[in-house]
């Protein structure tokens, strides 16, 4: 039976699931290859040849003359990125993977199963990165991804499922490999603008065919699951000294505007009390997004990032004050509702700094659940590990999100050393490479029981 | 007796020069063009003549196709400041002044007095402009000076000293003409790029002489006093509906650079109290600077008018903010004061915030009180004319805060609707126009039989 026809089964309960994996059955082709129904449960990558792996991609795009601790600016389409594809090609190869390259630009690698009716596992990540970023986020996934393959042709399994391995392309400013494939991209972003070229060019460059875009999209319904195991670029499980982060699901994330018009005038000259003063209106509003979102229990974030002030000047009162707002949660509801506080408070600051204040919401990315029972399929794999989880939400967009419209999905997430990320500092530590590879393997072995 | 020998006297009292006007016996120059004594203090400057003149100078920076109520951009040494220092010396000869230009640049005028032994008193302002200025900001106290010189030939009264008319070059960016003047402008200021050519090439194209600098130097001690007439460029006359100010001096400035250092990270994936938000600390420390600012009596004022967030990105919480911090007032020891309070408020916040602030003093101008019997002596002009006044600080700089350091110094302020300078939509109304040249002809007068 295929996960995808039980899928979204939120009636399988936990307990259900423990008791499945403990009665679990070795499947008919594991058998047939003769590795044992105990010995499933503790097959393990090689973690000295995953570290060897994100070393050896760590190379492309790193600074001239760096080390490993220099990180990598491995931007989408550059130079770097094309090289660090060649290699991870090479890799798929040696882990018996025939690897593609599809019309966007996604590699794509594929492992038979054993039963021909049944839907493919899919799982990766992506290899491109921020400038001046990490050897972590997207690697750890893509680099595990190929490993559990090598590791199931080493041990000679073969799973009743199909396995696709995915690299994704152009994870960090678009998402465009995993949106072409979900057939979320319009022709029309393909005559953007990306470091000066348009992205059918970029596309190009990287052997893929704008004009065969659509060729990429794969069909909603036709996986038998997404899985992804990615860094978790924030810091609550190094905190909390946990190894295994559950995904319960990508949170969804409200952008505003806000324009604070004062009057700009002499600063020398221009009494206190007589001052409009677009910044200071500002200052109480950035103040009152803190205390608004952090009133309440949760995960919910909202941060002020970016704000211009006119015209600048240090003598100059400022006059006019542009900001982003962001507002971030799994709950819609509950961003809808900090935006209408703060929107609320706004006005009333308006009103105590003689400004006039809009704030009009620009951006509604819609949250992605991750799938119940592959959360607790995670959370069974990482217990036959020995290994602690936690649940928590993913602050950060992913390929996931977007391949979540085709089946089900989960994600694996393992600790970012004081939660950096999108820097050279960004630091994920071997033994936990190593373990989120080992949970993504016996997640992939426990999706294929089902 | 020379009002420079008996200055700075505050001991001369209010109540001593009202009975000193009271006393007044015309000087024998007046007497001697049968000017009666009576008469002098009824005498007015042309305020139409006034208001051509100014309407004349407003058309050399007007934006094309523009009116007076667009304003000008008559910055120094372009094309359009050329064109009108060129308006303003006809105007001069007009006057029966013989305009020169000095080494420095300064438009000088001379009017010769009936006693060569005193000294002379100087009067003026400038007429360049910021980018985008009105049409009062130097303009009403350089057409204002020469009309009062006009007033007197037009009615063939000889003073006892000399009048001076200057009209100071590149008042608006460096108070350049004014600082040749006192002796405050060093040969190296000339290799600075002013608009993309040396301020030394800037100043040959008005006719001026970088390698003679030194003879525009004019000695200490050497004038009678130093008046200028200005608009407020505050709202304080406005709201209070006074059409005189009697400037008790230039206020000082502490300016300092505030560097907040945070840690910038990923907007999505960092929880809240995690944080290290560079830009949530500088909001607290600018409505700390305002609680500070205003919570004393006075005319103190600070600004927060220039800030940088980096990486201002609307999904980063922000790791480094800069901002200026601006104090004025007439007492450096008030802004002295004000600058440690706000120094540990911000030493608080960086523990609050968990960042570091670093806040230093990278500038200080002194203050230019103006001299107390020169105040006394604007009230009495204006008393005789019938014009309320209102005694208050510059928080402007201006020529006469340089030129006080040649002799005694006062500045006349006439009402800026609503406060707003350095913008077409400045505005000072032409009988307040008048009432600001009356004062200074009658102060000119005053400061004459002293």
């Amino acid at each position: 039976m295929s996960l995808s026809s039980t899928i979204p089964s939120v009636l399988i309960t936990r307990r259900e699931l423990l008791a499945g994996l403990a009665a679990a059955s070795v499947t008919s082709a594991l058998t047939d290859l003769g590795f044992a129904q105990n010995d499933v449960s503790k097959l393990r990558i090689d973690a000295a040849r995953l570290q060897q792996s994100l070393e050896g991609l760590s190379v492309y795009g790193r600074p001239s003359g760096g080390t490993f601790a220099d990180g990598v600016s491995r931007v989408a389409y550059s130079d770097a990125d094309i090289a660090g594809r060649k290699y991870a090609m090479e890799l798929m190869r040696a882990a018996g993977l025939d690897p593609r390259i599809d019309t966007a630009g996604n590699i794509l690698g594929w492992r038979e199963g054993s039963d021909r009716s049944l839907k493919p596992i899919l799982f990766g990540s992506h290899i491109d990165s921020v400038p001046s970023g990490g050897n972590f986020d997207g690697d750890v996934g893509s680099m595990s991804a190929i490993e559990v393959a090598r590791t199931l042709k080493e041990h000679g399994i073969a799973t009743r499922h199909p396995l696709q391995i995915a690299i994704w392309s152009n994870e960090e400013s678009l998402t465009m490999g995993s949106r072409a494939a979900a057939g979320d991209l319009q022709p029309a972003d393909l005559t953007k603008l990306y470091n000066g070229i348009s992205l059918g060019d970029a596309l190009r460059k990287i052997g893929g065919d704008p004009a065969k875009l659509a060729e990429a999209r794969m069909a909603t319904g036709s996986i038998h699951c997404y899985l992804e195991l990615h860094i978790e670029q924030g810091g609550t499980l190094d905190k909390a000294g946990i190894p295994i982060g559950v995904v319960e699901g990508i949170v969804c994330i409200d952008e505003y505007e806000v324009e604070i018009h004062g009057f700009a005038n002499h600063a020398g000259t221009t009494p206190m009390p007589e001052r409009r003063n677009a910044l200071l209106a500002a200052a109480k509003l950035i103040e009152a997004v803190q205390e608004i979102v952090t009133r309440d229990p949760g995960r919910q974030v909202g941060t002020v990032g970016h704000l211009e002030v006119l015209p600048n000047a240090r003598n100059v009162v400022p006059g006019l004050v542009k900001h982003s707002i962001e507002l971030r949660d799994l709950s819609p509801e509950k961003i809808a509702r900090l935006g209408d506080e703060i929107q609320k408070r706004a006005q009333q600051i308006a009103q105590e700094t003689k400004t006039d204040i809009s704030m009009k919401k620009v951006e509604h990315d819609a949250p992605a659940v991750a799938t119940p029972a592959i959360q607790s399929q995670i959370e069974l794999a990482a217990a036959s590990l020995g290994l602690k989880t936690m649940r928590l939400p993913s602050g950060a967009g992913h390929d996931a999100q977007v391949i979540a419209a085709l089946g089900p999905m989960g994600m694996i997430f393992v600790p970012s050393v004081a939660g950096i990320s999108h820097s050279p500092k960004e630091l994920t530590r071997w033994p936990d490479c190593a373990n989120g590879a080992n949970v993504l393997l016996q997640t992939v072995l426990g999706m294929d029981r089902s």
